[in-house]
């Protein structure tokens, strides 16, 4: 499975390329920060962010892409650039027909570190362990970017399990005699 | 001038097409809402948005497009959904190289009714009756959109002005000798 994870945002954009699968070596394709012009007005800002995108989904051709879930109990403008970003990158995704899936910063710090609330550089440290990697990916936002697409690979499979599992239970319950549900 | 107006949505987003001039009859050239499904994910909603943006520009030909300005002090869930397509529409714009105003909905309702706490139905009267229309565009996303775009046709010739004084003002006060600045 090829991920490409994207760790949104106006002024710096990170970008990384992650294939493997669960339980395997996982290998590092790509990596890097699309950025745009803290002086350029938004709809430009996210029309130079589509144009990176693209090359990336272009050059790389990943199978899926993970982008961050952004939650809004932080900064309102910076979380109002990060929703708005991250709506390019779910829309170029969508358009050549790939699937998306959101994962959480804890989510994410969870998988490759062990801990909901693992600090930068300990999620750094791993990605760069975990992919073999000679130095730090920098900036931060990518290294975020490149365990974004870990976590997609590592917790892909649990959430297909657990749909399948919900939905077996699903059809057992509705089985069930009437007096055997309370 | 003929303007798009955008009031961004998920579920609704209202399109507004008027032309015009300050100071002079408006023509309403379209209005209608873009709806996407519910049950679809966000990043599938907002690729319908995008193609359903996109015909609204190809057939009207817009030379300016106004959006209304998203804040995140309302409801956490809709207001990502809201930046979000307000993110597809200035990306739409921007590739179209068409400039994006942004206007909160309390100068839209100012613009158009003389007051920024005006309630929604005054607001659909008083763009029925400056539209010279024979009944009340609905649902509301639809008048809002089309107040949008009649807020940036009279507010455009003042934001020109107001920029263009700033600027002078910025300039005379650099001619100023030392001791005249406090």
């Amino acid at each position: 499975m090829r991920v490409l994870g994207v760790d949104p945002g106006l002024t710096r954009c990170g970008v990384g390329v992650v294939e493997g699968e669960a339980g395997r070596p996982l290998r590092m394709v790509g990596v890097g920060t699309l950025r745009t012009p803290v002086e350029a007005d938004v709809p430009e800002r996210l029309r130079l962010l589509e144009v990176g995108l693209e090359e990336w989904l272009e050059t790389h051709r990943p199978e899926r892409v993970a982008v961050e879930r952004v939650f809004s109990q932080h900064n309102v403008r910076s979380v109002m650039g990060t929703a708005q970003a991250s709506a390019v990158a779910m829309l170029c995704a969508a358009r050549r027909g790939l699937p998306v899936a959101l994962h959480t910063p804890s989510e994410v710090k969870a998988a490759v570190t062990g801990s909901g609330r693992a600090e930068k550089a300990q999620v750094g440290a791993m990605v760069t362990r975990l992919l073999r990697l000679t130095e730090l990916p920098r900036p931060a936002d990518a290294a975020d970017a490149l365990a974004l697409a870990i976590c997609h690979i590592w917790r892909a499979p649990a959430q297909h399990r657990l749909a399948h599992e919900t939905a077996r239970a699903r059809t057992a319950a509705t089985r069930l005699p009437k007096g055997a549900r309370s």
